[in-house]
């Protein structure tokens, strides 16, 4: 957790020199760690002195990937070369404390998943799990979360209200007060014929009584309006979420990948991304994400681990 | 429609200068034309050489405007106060081909909408009338359509193979030969839990069986292997539509206000939207848009009537 009254981050650079000022690094599992692309962006990690890792898998492809990245450090090395034990032993890392979170290395989501959900030997919380992507848009102010884009694929009511909890929790971990979240919809108005704005206006009442705490949800409120001040003053759409807006919640997994997918290659955008709701942060970045987006998961990890 | 053998438009730039070199200008019905924006927005384009106005409205309130627009032009000016009226008589200017299309003024979307339709009186062709967003993003190489994000809210798999139909015409009446069609998703694989992308599969096969014509139906897939070829290369996923997308299909209502406003306010885009599918395009612009878009939005019909 970030020290300090920090009541919001601007761009990632804040995130990573706070991580950086930790008093003890975290430390990353990796999940068959025989994937290039993910070692090499924990190594870089580690490099620069925002985690410790403890590379779990198949120790002799692991140590020729890291011969090949020219990288010399002693590392913690556990081997398993099956994947799925592989993921299991990673998780029981965490069940003793011995690491602070997971990141998926080569091995299917479904099998890192499976251990992280395991009733007896997992890290379950009894919580919906939902991804929380983290971006940096140039053209906004400060950082804006957009979820669930990745986990959740049609959420009710309840699974929605969840979704804001865990995204709610990320952000109070990064040190923020009482973030600002719009629960998206086409219009801005109540239409009993599209469900999202009846559930939107439905998570805002929950938050007006109470039911969903630490902060302001605004709903239904459109992309511009939660985005743009001025789109919202011409509208005389009256809101401390309008313009200021901290979380972006989708209502659908189609609605929350296009919206991540065009903050990032339309809009020049960089992403943080992890799943929460359970014990620890998984990092689940694939072979389509940049080695900046590895990096800035870890580092987002590291954060709210 | 536009002359030779133009297979993209790069930019806005090129669709202006098309419509301004036309033989004859068209002429734009505004429909209860006492809109100051709406009005200011028309005179911007007939002075600009795009268009001839005909406005029907309120005739004392209209002139009060022109006044205070500085407008000395002599304008053709059909005085009918009452809007739903007014709308019928635009309709009727449409029919006797006195104008070419129409666009919203001080009017309710539902009541010009309501003339259009019109089973006898109305421009109906007996087919979906869908919204077409015309978007021009500094990050892409030429324009972009986003569909349909603003009429049906959440198409059948036959609505949205005339969503389709409609965008591509639009491209057609553009100058263009073949329109590349990405079906979004949010993932590249069929998955029978999401129907957007089974949905997207058999899109793509009514293509290839030439139950959908004259373009390239590519689907599901995801915003970011539509719009930028790296991802795609980083991916695997061979498809000419892959990098260079020119017709983004969306499943629903809110992932497509969700696109095109993100396009616009985050990445920095400029757009022009018109509703097609009845016999002429009818711009339904709202208070929040911008001039520029309402003007370019009054291009686009220009060029596609």
């Amino acid at each position: 957790m970030l020290g300090g009254n920090i009541l919001v981050l601007r761009n990632f650079s804040e995130m990573v020199e706070k991580v950086r000022g930790f008093p003890t690094k975290k430390t990353v599992a990796l999940v068959s760690a025989e994937d290039e692309h993910a070692l090499e962006a924990v190594l870089n990690a580690e490099r620069e002195g925002i985690v410790k890792p403890i590379l779990v898998g198949d120790e002799a492809k692991i140590r020729e990937i890291l011969k090949e990245l020219g990288a010399d450090g002693q590392y913690e090395i556990i081997n398993e070369p099956d994947s799925n034990k592989a993921a299991y032993k990673a998780v029981e890392l965490i069940r003793e404390n011995k690491a602070d979170f997971l990141m998926k290395g080569k091995i299917e989501t479904a099998g890192i998943l499976k251990a992280v959900v395991d009733k007896e030997k997992g890290l379950g919380l009894g919580r919906l799990m939902s991804h929380v992507a983290l971006i940096e848009v140039p053209t906004y102010h400060k950082l804006l979360v957009a979820t669930d884009g990745g986990m959740v694929m049609y959420p009710t009511l309840e699974q929605k209200k969840e979704i804001i909890n865990n995204a709610v929790e990320v952000l109070l971990k990064l040190g923020y007060d009482k973030p600002k979240v719009g629960v998206l919809a086409a219009i801005e108005k109540v239409n009993p014929k599209m469900p999202e704005s009846v559930d939107a206006a439905k998570l805002k009442e929950m938050n007006l009584n109470g039911e969903i705490d630490n902060c302001v949800v605004e709903g239904p409120i459109s992309f511009d309006l939660a985005f743009h001040k001025e789109s919202a003053d011409i509208k005389g759409y009256k809101s401390e979420v309008a313009g200021d807006v901290d979380i972006l919640v989708v209502p659908n997994i189609t609605t929350g990948n296009v919206l991540g997918k065009s903050l990032i290659y339309a809009a020049n955008g960089k992403m943080a991304g992890i799943v929460v709701g359970a014990k620890v942060p998984v990092i689940l970045t694939s072979r389509g994400s940049s080695a900046e987006e590895k990096f800035l998961s870890i580092v987002l990890a590291a954060a709210t681990s």
